[in-house]
This record gives structure tokens, sequence and C-alpha cells, in this order.
């Protein structure tokens, strides 16, 4: 019998994070890493981030503070002076949600953690399809970043990012989690709340569209249903 | 008459960032972006590059705390208890003072920013030949990492990394530097003290070894000369 390979999860405390995790923890064993970034939810992401790893009795985690994210500003997720728009799931613009590079800070700071740990692989819950158009949550990132690994660590460190969600749609998401008995009611998506989620911010917004498509309930609290709902008004 | 480009130089206030910044300035006009990650000579760089970034007249300016990177640990420049050892220039292996995946953090930092600022390049001085090995200093990993950022901003970003050592000997910097009139006498290299530098670790080795090869004299106060210098004892 061979050992599980030791891997690192990055756990936003969000629904795609929270079944990436459901599916890294059937393959290996976990580590999971949270980064406090100077969004506006950070609290409440935390949160989710504690009890999913509690869910999933991952006792070695890593929580990191890149808040001078916000210092640097450039997106509503960060800067409270620029305003995040009611979720428009048909927009093709990148929304001002976008964080600048965000995604390569998370991964510097996982693939450090990594090879100090002597962890091979990083699960991270990146979506291309189905989501708000970032740019580095495509394929290719992925693939040139760890392109960046190999070049930029030692010869005979091995770690390789996992995106097991990339090319599926948010409502296979939800069913995929369903499946692996992922604790969904532990997750936060909103952008915006940390009390009751908003239910107009793209984030809610693509949950609410994925949980329904699935034909499933999200247990989380909404305030209101968005405008693009076709039952919002019932 | 073309405006200058915009661009921000990484400077940590050592040698190499010094004479990077000297040529950059004639090139561009400069933001500058210093990084504390733990290191335990911090106080002491963050002061160089104050120095420095005064000395050109740089006004637009970013300190980011990523001393997570002490949590993480793995290094001998973040983690008192790994010690850093004597200089040994002619060693082929990765020296303890690795902090794995380092620059990945500076330029997540750097390429964010830019986004945000509207810059266009990123200087960083970087050095493959006659540097102490780092996996993260060599031209290939800067030719990813310019992929990286083509495939993880916006459309119609534009930036690259610019390294404009990287092929270049320790006392060709040095000359260079004196070329440029960089005020090496604000700079500071050694990775262990704060006051005086050890005139022992690799990098005071590097440092002094360069300022002898060009025939100039290190204008900043050492505590010993390093073993392998050949006056040692004069």
């Amino acid at each position: 019998m061979t050992a599980k390979p030791k891997a690192i999860v990055l756990l936003s405390g969000g629904m795609d994070s929270c079944v990436t995790t459901a599916m890294a923890a059937r393959e290996c064993r976990l580590a999971a890493l949270h980064v406090s970034y100077g969004q506006l939810t950070e609290a409440r992401e935390r949160r989710a981030f504690e009890q999913i790893a509690d869910f999933y009795e991952i006792t070695e985690r890593l929580h990191v503070d890149q808040s001078y994210l916000r210092r640097i500003g450039g997106s509503a997720l960060t800067d409270p002076s620029i305003s995040l728009r009611e979720a428009d799931l048909d927009a093709a613009d990148i929304p001002a949600s976008y964080v600048p590079f965000r995604n390569a800070h998370f991964l510097a700071a996982a693939v450090s953690w990594a090879e100090t740990i002597g962890a091979s692989r990083i699960y991270i819950g990146a979506v291309e399809a189905d989501s708000s158009g970032y740019p580095d949550c495509r394929p290719e990132y992925y693939q040139v970043y760890n392109r960046l690994i190999a070049a930029g660590t030692r010869p005979e460190t091995r770690i390789e990012i996992v995106t097991p969600l990339i090319t599926l749609r948010k409502q296979e998401i939800v069913k995929k989690g369903i499946e692996l008995g992922a604790p969904f009611h532990l997750s936060w998506s909103c952008y915006r709340s940390q009390e009751m989620a908003c239910g107009r911010c793209d984030s809610c917004a693509l949950r609410l569209r994925a949980f329904e498509q699935a034909g499933a309930k999200d247990a989380i609290p909404y305030a209101a249903q968005p405008s693009y709902h076709p039952h919002a008004a019932s």
C-alpha cells in the first residue's frame, strides 16, 4: 500500500474551494491554506475556512496575511470606494471585483509552503466556465504557473498545481459536492456581506443559479434573490 | 518628445537593486517597491530603500509586508534556528539562505501594483552569474514569469519584467554602478547584521569580492574580512 501524497488545498471558504477540498481529501493527505487579502468579507470567509478544515479533520493549517493587496487596490473586493456591480452574469467584461493578479499571490504562498513541508500538489478551485471572466482562472494560466514552479524551485522539488473544477459548470460543481458530501452549509460565497448573503453580487448570483440548475437547495440564508432569477417575485 | 514609460523597481536596498535603480532611472519614470518578508536585517534594508529612493527622488513608493514568509520558514534568512553558513563562494548547492519561491511573491506584488498604477515595466536586480545559485535568479525563470503576466492580467495590460543585471558578473555591476553614480554608500547587503556588515556571510563575501575585482573601495563599514579574501591578514 502506497501512502497518499501530501497536498495543500487553497481553501477560501467558498463553494468552489469547499468542493475542491472534498475531491482532494479522497486522493491526498491535506494541509489547508487560507489567505486574507483585505477583502471586505474576510472574517466570514476565515470562519468558513476553519469550519470546513474541521469537517475534513485537517490539522495542518496556515493562515497567510496578504492584506497589502488592499493598499494596492484596483478592485471592488478590496477597495470600498469602488462599487461592486449588481450581478450581471451575461457581461463579457472583467468585473470590478477583479483583484489584479491576485491568484499569483495565493499560489506563491502555496508553493513556498509546499516546498517547505514537502507537499507535491496544490489544489485550487479555479473555475473558467460559467465564472466571472477573471484572467487568472483559465487553464493556460495554471499551465504557465506549473512551468514557473519547475523553473523557480530547487531542482529536486516536484510540485504541481491541480485544478479539478476548471472545466466544470457551476451546477456540475454543486452536483459533485453533493455526491461527495461536501459541507456547503459551512461555506461562504458572498462578496458583500458577512451575516446574511446579499443574494445580489456576482458571486451570490452564480451560486444561487448553480444550486437551482442542479435542482438543489442552498442551505445558507440570503437577504434577497438576485434580479436575474426567474422566480425572484415569487 | 515621447514621455518616458512608467516602471516599478524592486528595491531591496542591496547593491544589485541600487545599480538596477540607477539604470532604470535613465529610461523610465520610477515607482519603488520594497518588501519586508521577515528577513533578519529588514529594518536596515528598509532604511537603505528609503535613502536610495530619496537619492533618485522617487516619490511613488510602496512598502509591502510579506512577513508571512517567516512563518512558512525553510530559510536561514527568515528562521533564526537555521544557521547561515560562512561564505563559500565555490559551493555548488543551493545555500540555506534560499527562501523557497521568494521572488514569485515580490513579483506578484509588483505586477498587481503595476496593473493598478499603469506601469509597463518591472525592474528587478536578479543576478545569475556569480550569485548564490538561487533557482529564481535565472533568465528562464523571468521568461516564464513574463508569460504568466500575459496570461494572468487583463487582456489590454502590457507589463514586462526587465532584468538588466542578470548576465553581469558582480564586479561588472560595481563598475556599472560607479559609471552611473549609484549611491553604493546608501545600500546594504549583509544578511546577518544591521549595524556593521558582518563581512562573512555569502552576501558580504560576494560584495567585497566584487569591489575588489573592480578595483574599487566599498564605502560601508565591515566587522571582518571574509575568509576567502587573499588579503584577509593584511
